[in-house]
């Protein structure tokens, strides 16, 4: 759906797709990626693939594939997309691009931070060169949706997370305490489904097993849009407001992958691990109808 | 200010006081107890010295004696008190008053849990036995006033906290996300040293290094009312509004001492660290000037 709105969305431009695991495997995530692009008729977008396995070495991946089913894709039997991905790898990709276009490129980072950790660390200029990220990750002054504490895209990478984040490039952070708040219902689905718009159409076929997932978890007849949320607010920023202050990530122990901001209130007379640190941006309230609004009539529309 | 306050307090009996580290040293804490009942003519209650130490074996303690002064009171080189603890430990008092008394003993917890950890471990029926554990810990959905992550009870012993929040007795917490609601003004404090009342001299003398902390930390002409406002929800129940749910603390790590409160809104596919697990009371409103009108009163009438 995100995807499907950022084509869909003329202030943008999406020059490339980067893949990484999270709801599949990072495999299934780049041939998916490719499928959609075909499905979009938009396969002069190149796709790069990301990262199999996390910063740290050794840990095991969290592939939530009960969200999306296990194709990713509502389990609908596609078949496999004819095009490649680029030879360019993701973090390869995400440097040459930035370096490119200093200042001008977006990296709307929509799984683990994997990719992006790895760009920084390879490349000295890349918190420069990159414009802005914009991340859909965290869960702030809330409870998790892996576990109590942690968020399903920062909990998939935690180091990678802590890196991103207090590596001093410019960061909006779109929390689930933000994504929560914006829900498509049973009654706009069907809307989707009325309309003749061929985005719209396809999404109505994949979207049963995610409405499944959220009656099963949440108890709602509807599903939060945590990705086309994050995709419209780096297109239109005023859609979202935002803080200012350093996050830092908890990577260990019962509440690994917590994502941790401070408010800069007090002055702490010791020096502590937020200390010192880049402040980035994190988004406390969005205009849920209007982000609803537009992704109804984008998808529509199509 | 709150041992002044349960003393007059005609809702309760002070049937002891036990000590423990935190803005001083134990054997400080024990002195400095035995000089509050003196001052307050309240010898005939008894005071049981408690842990030197966390729970866990190694860790260097925090005293935070720039909240209060070196001596905990001020700095106002009191002599020393003429009374002494009793023999016994504070949690051997803790477990026999709870066992003599079953369910109508309740323990206002000020500091480190380490005590009432230990009581808990000691003894198989305390936690059945104690009528509430009414404490003062945690920063619920805010920052934490040691780092970002944790409060100082919290983080003066996690492994103790964690232990007593996952223990299955009845507990209400007071997190700072209250305490930093109640404040003690300027003139509040000019109220007390024109009153007669002796409590409210004699806490005026003390107030300095109070107050002064306070300006330096948190830029404010005013201090917070932590330990009072805890004993006086303990007093009256109706001056705050909590929510249940399950409370783990994070032990190790850039969160350590991090309070972590699941709200059960979201059924987890996965077992959690805080599944199956017994649910406290956290605060979560607090009728400040209630409270602020509450300790004026008090110590003023005395």
């Amino acid at each position: 759906m995100a995807i499907f709105l950022a084509l869909q969305s003329p202030e943008v431009e999406v020059i490339g797709l980067t893949t990484i695991y999270g709801n599949v495997y990072t495999t299934l995530a780049t041939r998916n990626a490719l499928h959609l692009l075909e499905i979009a008729g938009r396969t002069d977008i190149p796709v790069a693939e990301g990262s199999h396995v996390t910063i740290t070495k050794g840990t095991k991946l969290r592939i939530a594939d009960f969200v999306h089913g296990t194709d990713g894709l509502g389990n609908q039997n596609f078949p496999p997309p004819k095009g490649k991905a680029i030879e360019q790898s993701a973090v390869d990709f995400l440097i040459q691009q930035t370096s490119l276009y200093p200042g001008q490129v977006t990296v709307v980072a929509l799984g683990p931070l994997t990719n992006i950790a790895l760009a920084i660390q390879a490349d000295p200029a890349f918190t420069k060169n990159v414009g802005q990220i914009v991340l859909l990750g965290g869960a702030f002054s809330v409870n998790g949706n892996v576990n109590p504490a942690a968020e399903a895209n920062i909990f998939g990478d935690p180091d990678a997370a802590d890196i991103v984040f207090t590596s001093g490039a410019d960061i909006l952070a779109i929390g689930i305490n933000i994504t929560h708040q914006v829900v498509l219902t049973d009654a706009d689905r069907d809307k989707l489904a009325e309309s003749s718009g061929k985005f719209a159409q396809y999404l109505c076929k994949i979207l049963d097993v995610y409405f499944s997932y959220h009656h099963d978890a949440y108890s709602t007849k509807g599903v939060y849009l945590h990705d086309p949320t994050t995709i419209l607010a780096a297109v239109d920023p005023s859609l979202i407001t935002y803080v200012e202050g350093v996050v830092r990530v908890q990577t260990v122990g019962i509440t690994r992958g917590l994502t941790l901001f401070y408010n800069k209130q007090k002055r702490f007379g010791e020096v502590t691990e937020w200390s010192d640190k880049p402040t980035v941006k994190v988004a406390v309230t969005v205009d849920a109808p209007a982000v609803v609004k537009l992704v109804m009539d984008r998808l529509m529309n199509s």
